[in-house]
């Protein structure tokens, strides 16, 4: 089933206890969008600068089943670029810098040959800007959001009423508490499908994820690994790992947001992303294919089983 | 196979966000036991007061697999107490205040009909205490200690001794960070194998829990509950859960501390925790049967189930 995904594509500087990257691909979209190409084929909806540079622009070719129909490059722009310093235990950071750039302007449009789009994830952006996709794939038949402390803070009428219009939440354990006031996790994700979603999924980092779905409630580890050298975009190759593989998943599209299908695709998601901590950027992700994914899979199957 | 425990009997008040409960029964060794005694017989060896409250001892009628031959009442001497008050999130508390009176003199002796014991567990002591236990049990197969930040903090010396003797270490995730002052809990843990186990179990409380064994490493999420009334205890019924299960697991006997047998056995402490904190002091425990624990422990494996 297609699948569509909106978000930023930006220049990110990283610091991490072990390391830096500057000036290296980054953003939302671009995580996703390349964790889910290794599922289904997955269709881009956003905006860089015309200083984005070409380098960047080959490495979509790494991914091939990224479709760039969607991907504006608005002329005179500045592209989104944002700095970020891990502390040292890795499971916080703190942003040195923001420059929205093109972001901050008019979001892309969903191209025509898109709008039959089936399965659509909705990247961390303005609320608003989110509920702006909708209208705009009136044939979708799962939609999901992320976002993040700030919309929760500044745009929360927004994310209500977009809470109103999708399937699922996607959004970080300690943003769960700071959005419902409630410090147990599953209490907090009761209190947001309260609020609309069928589902909503948590994530935990390290600790893993809990799904708080109206048919059932699940908590999954994250994979063990030491090889911990960037966590920047882990939470947008999860979710970019859960709906490529959902979008791939031939006995789900009768009801793609069920417990069960969002359960099993979570594992996907979980397996992707204890790659793409592995290096800085897309870096990992790039030298692995489908079958490093699938053997980390039964890895994981295999150290779950009961 | 014959299991025996060492190390707190007492008398607790515990302050939650949701209520208090005042001079109830508590201790690391009866928690332990109470929990272990759903799996198989347990012997206890502890030290109470002549102050112990008769209702306390009738407590133990409710758990008949716990053998109290090694449970010495100390004329004269002060029974454990402990009080403690949890914060907001549940996930730390403030220790208010210890009286160790009997704890503090000089620790109880293994009985000569409990000397034949198989599986050991020396719940948290002084290191110095729970190294004596072992050469009163010399035909120990599996010895499993637990310790805390304390030890960690003034008795490293005698814990390191300790640890080249035992099979197994269990202990928290932020104590296994201050223990080895790695913050990665798979490098923690390996760090601790070096010193001489042959696996650690770091608990996480809500997060669950991650093996690191010379064989395997395998992380297990926690029981996800909204009835969080209070954690006092819930590490030392995970682990008699987890030992109780072994020393009932036929299937183990040849090799009860083997990555197999461990992690097999962390499913049963997990769900025999998550009934713990659903009542102060051992009031959920009291309440529930081992086919309780057979339904969620279904209930969990069919939520990791891939």
């Amino acid at each position: 089933m297609s699948l569509l995904v909106t978000g930023t594509i930006g220049i990110d500087d990283v610091v991490t206890p072990t390391g830096h990257a500057n000036q290296v691909l980054g953003g939302s979209c671009m995580y996703f969008s390349a964790a889910a190409s290794f599922y289904s084929p997955v269709r881009i909806v956003a905006v860089v600068g015309d200083d984005f540079p070409q380098q960047f622009r080959d490495s979509f070719k790494q991914f091939p089943g990224v479709d760039l129909a969607g991907l504006e490059t608005r002329k005179g722009g500045k592209t989104f670029r944002w700095g970020c310093k891990y502390h040292s235990n890795m499971n916080s950071r703190d942003t040195l810098f923001t420059e929205l750039g093109v972001v901050g302007e008019a979001p892309a449009k969903v191209p025509p040959v898109f709008a039959d789009s089936k399965y659509l994830f909705l990247a961390n952006s303005p609320p608003a800007v989110q509920a702006g996709f909708l209208d705009q794939c009136p044939k979708r038949a799962l939609t999901v959001a992320d976002t993040m402390d700030l919309w929760i803070n500044i745009a929360k009428d927004d994310l209500l009423g977009l809470l109103k219009r999708v399937d699922g939440l996607v959004l970080n354990y300690d943003e769960a508490e700071l959005f419902t006031g409630k410090a147990n996790t599953v209490t907090a994700g009761r209190h947001i499908l309260d609020l609309g979603p069928r589902f909503v999924i948590i994530k935990k980092g390290e600790h893993g994820c809990i799904l708080v779905h109206r048919d059932g409630i699940c908590s999954l580890p994250a994979y063990p690994t030491e090889r911990v050298i960037d966590p920047t975009g882990c939470g947008d190759t999860f979710a970019g790992g859960v709906m490529g593989f959902l979008a791939s998943d031939k006995s789900a599209q009768h009801d793609p947001g069920s417990y069960a299908s969002i359960r099993r695709a979570l594992v996907h998601g979980t397996v992707v992303a204890s790659y793409t901590i592995e290096a800085f950027s897309l870096d990992r992700l790039k030298e692995i294919k489908r079958a490093d994914l699938d053997k980390r899979f039964e890895d994981y199957a295999n150290m779950v089983r009961i």
